[in-house]
């Protein structure tokens, strides 16, 4: 079906910022793509992440899709902006249809910077994503005087995905604020959940963080920032029936318990070919 | 052999800068690594260019490179901004060395941006290089007030690889400045020859081209800008026996004469591995 959103994450996180675009969008189509089979990609080479993000845009723009949210933090900071720059400008040469693929980093950034606020900006996010140094560069892009702290949750998302209990994600949560809080010797005036799935863990940041301050909702602002990019691009306005297909490239039945706990729900995953390394 | 100077280019195209590199630092210890077997680039896929000068910079560290010139504008203005800012900071975690990847755009951008002169630079290149827009950008960036014509030489580096006649040569590059001209309307002040085949036509370019054209020297610009690096950067200042060695994926017996034209003598080229796709 033509003229479908795209949207694609590594795993199960992306199905947080997936929900919020379905609730924001309800009568529009939407195909949901997880590389549950050579998730996480935190980890990986920037070169594989790289690969397969653009594996998994192949796949998305075969099965009709002509604009794509990468809902997974550490292929929109690794990947992105080559693939608009680079790769994007001849595939829609090639195949004379417009398309374009808009990640989950940038929305947050906006929403983040927005105002005349001062202070600290804190990111809490996965190790390849503080690697690349995304967020400090384009937070400094748009507001040169804010300070940035970030801090690498080295095992958070793991064990998100694991589904581990409350009180051991409590105490990892609880390690990773003090550590930044220790740093800065001062509370940030704002923070940033850079990583999908830490919306499953987001009132445990709140309650390990000073009161008063401001968390970005990364679903919602990937959300709102979506909605401007289709009013300001008309080109991407068909395919309006409501329909809902969600692919992964693979995962055992004892996961789906995940899927719940990411959606709200269960879903009716169809196993899909592609991207490998 | 720790600290040499790593020299890499599709084919050979790169020994016109190589040639000026070794001529500029006679006492450095340089390696070239030619992939001919996967030449020419300008034609292929971003990814697939992406993915072989990652593997020829793994291919030149592994010699004991810890600096490496991409002498080819391809690679240059698609993969070398990826890789300084997603693949180098992770490799050079990896392995504890300071390494860096330096390519041959910037340094001709940097010439020809240079002092207040107006008008319009005119860029040469192949298709892959002028799509990629990376000269118009990094032009406007120095200089917002200068013009610049891209004009794409479909056929030009593949007629000068495969040791064409003069007089074809010569209508080729007729062909395409009369098509630069004939849309700009006046000449252009610069030009800029993107592709490092070209400086073997330079002379056919200076006879199209108006009298007083200044015509960046590609080559020359690379090794002034090597030279300004390694003043700034004594971390790479090592490995001074005046060693050189060249590598290639492979190449037929026939196309020796090529590496006379581009050299201006015999190689004994070693044929190596890698990268692939």
């Amino acid at each position: 079906m033509e003229g479908m959103i795209g949207v694609f994450d590594s795993g199960f996180g992306g199905l947080t910022v997936h929900r919020a675009l379905v609730d924001a969008f309800p009568e529009r189509d939407f195909l949901y793509f997880g590389d549950n089979r050579n998730a996480p990609y935190g980890g990986r080479p920037p070169i594989e992440v790289l690969n397969l993000t653009c594996g998994a845009m192949e796949r998305l723009f075969a099965e009709g899709c002509t604009l794509v949210v990468i809902a997974c933090n550490t292929a929109s900071v690794v990947a992105l902006r080559w693939i608009q720059q680079q790769w994007l400008p001849v595939r829609r040469r090639e195949d004379g249809v417009a398309r374009n693929v808009i990640g989950v980093a940038v929305p947050t950034i906006e929403e983040a910077t927005e105002g005349e606020g001062g202070g600290v900006i804190a990111v809490f996010a996965t190790r390849r994503t503080v690697e690349s140094g995304v967020y400090p560069l384009e937070i400094g892009k748009r507001r040169p005087g804010l300070a940035v702290e970030q801090q690498a949750c080295e095992e958070l998302a793991g064990a998100i995905e694991r589904g581990a209990a409350r009180g051991e994600l409590r105490g990892l949560v609880d390690g990773y604020v003090g550590e930044l809080l220790g740093r800065l010797g001062k509370a940030p005036e704002t923070v940033i959940l850079g990583c999908t799935h830490y919306p499953l863990v987001a009132d445990l940041f709140a309650a390990a963080l000073p009161a008063g301050v401001r968390m970005i909702h990364q679903p919602a602002a990937t959300a709102r920032a979506l909605k401007g990019y289709l009013a300001r691009h008309p080109e991407y306005d068909a395919s309006c029936g409501g329909a809902r297909r969600w692919l992964s490239t693979g995962f055992p039945a004892e996961a789906m318990p995940l899927v719940e706990r990411f959606w709200g729900g269960g879903l009716p995953f169809e196993v899909s070919a592609g991207p490998g390394v």
